[in-house]
């Protein structure tokens, strides 16, 4: 293992004078519906609504003068480009965003306002490595993976660090897990402070792959994923694996309807605005309840940006 | 004028124990859009979903135990008919709740979740008040009027006095006003405080009956109301118009376009769940920002309740 608890700690002494402290939250209504006592961690209140930005301000600030000079790059459509761009202007660095032909405007529009720059892709995996790693060589500048880098697990993982020092108590962790970076990070900063706590990543149950990968002992891809939570559709790395494959208790997985419902209870009940990827861990403790009765329970609600014209439950299918 | 500003006080050492103290947020995009500094006081997150709880925890806890021990009635279709039978349960004393038979289901539902006990009746406001007088005749309940109440003003006060206790410095406060209620709490706080705090309630232009009663000096009645921000539609009372004539720097009025721009910011950039009429104040920095220039300005968020399928967006008109 490359990474351990006191990376998780120093990114959180690097990076806490520019990201939020972010709130948690209870709801006695779904406390008393899942039968545990429940504590929202509430990253969609994170900068650009999401945990991305921690892992992404940890990279930055971690290079060296020398090495960030150039700027930072990255190829993604999702939170880790808003993130990277602003964690980027906020250095006085420049980012330089691969986004694929295909991605929503509003997105691209999101990272120009942080002021990233971005060099458009055909919309496949190939094309996306290979123009970031032409930007790259062109610029200078250095690759930010969105998952499968030390400095962006530890940051992640300072939202669990944060939660845990003001509820030491806690008994259990569900963070959500896609490429696996903030349940990385989520492991690290909860068994560096007591390994009795059981992490328990969850993820689609029609995007399986940590499952399948945990269960298999190798990386499993992450093979047509179909599922509302888009955030979730990536495989683990290497980094990523073998610290999930070492802490995580189980890989928790949920029905595309408990995800929609956890959903729905959120924004009705607790008010709060969580994007489907967000609302899994919810839907893990309404579908696996008995695991948690009467426990303490950590929730990361791990980003808030959705298309409020476009609601799951108003797709008609 | 009946109550002052240690009623308030009285109001918050009463019902301190069962009601949140609910979080202030803060939003960089929207500050930045403004240019205001603007803090958010977020009674969505109160119980039952808004502020109301606050007024009718304040006037069930201030009944002697021979007045409380018949329960307490009013008639509602909204937000004050759950809070009251929330307040009542918590008491241990009966809740009767007159809702007109056009009420949505999912009201009724929550009243009775509750504990409260509906008597429907025809939907005009005739039907309410004469089936109000025979159910308080019949149970010897007391009844408890959504803002034209002593203790129910007192106890919305109590949202602002929290806001003012964590931030001295703020300058302005806006509350949205309908009957007064919230309003006025919110002046008698707010001035018991600091006189110089200016406090502008925040209405549709639409339900502009506020501005009109101010403008003459009489209670002018709320006609034909066309507005998306539903708990605004009423009427000042007989205890709320004169604390809002003589503390009130003047009353804001909003466009609904103002309103649903306001409701989808709070929604996509602050993450939270605002109903149409807590999102009234934010929509009056919008639109009268010039007042607001460079000020530290208080927004009262009064609610959270909303029926997800039928978000005002997505209305075809």
């Amino acid at each position: 293992m490359t990474i351990c608890f006191a990376d998780v700690q120093r990114a959180k002494d690097r990076i806490q004078s520019q990201v939020h402290r972010t709130p948690v939250m209870t709801c006695a209504t779904l406390d008393r519906m899942t039968g545990a006592r429940l504590y929202l961690k509430c990253e969609n209140f994170q900068k650009v609504g999401a945990f991305k930005f921690r892992g992404a301000s940890n990279a930055v600030l971690s290079l060296t003068e020398e090495a960030a000079a150039k700027g930072v790059c990255t190829h993604s459509s999702g939170n880790h480009a808003q993130a990277l761009a602003l964690a980027a202007r906020l250095r006085g660095i420049p980012a330089y965003i691969v986004m694929p032909r295909n991605a929503p405007a509003v997105k691209a529009a999101a990272v120009q306002d942080y002021g990233g720059q971005i060099t458009w892709c055909e919309p496949t995996q190939r094309a996306r490595e290979e123009t970031l790693d032409r930007v790259a060589q062109e610029t200078g500048a250095v690759q930010i993976h969105p998952y499968n880098n030390e400095q962006v697990i530890a940051g992640a993982g300072t939202a669990a660090l944060e939660l845990l020092e003001e509820l030491p108590q806690l008994q259990d962790i569900l963070p959500p897990v896609g490429g696996g970076g903030l349940s990385s990070g989520t492991c690290l900063a909860a068994h560096g402070l007591d390994p009795r706590i059981r992490v328990m990543p969850c993820e689609p149950a029609s995007a399986d792959d940590a499952y399948r990968s945990l269960a298999s002992g190798t990386i499993q891809p992450s093979l047509h994923p179909d599922t509302i939570a888009d955030g979730l559709r990536t495989s683990l790395g290497s980094l990523t694996f073998p610290i999930l494959s070492h802490h995580a208790e189980r890989i928790l997985t949920v029905s595309e309807e408990g995800i929609l419902r956890a959903m729905r209870l959120l924004w009705e009940r607790a008010k709060l605005v969580v994007e489907p990827s967000g609302c899994v861990p919810l839907a893990a403790v309404l579908e696996h309840a008995a695991l948690f009765a009467g426990r303490q329970v950590g929730l990361i609600l791990s980003g808030g940006n959705v298309d409020l014209d476009h609601l799951p439950w108003l797709l008609k299918n």
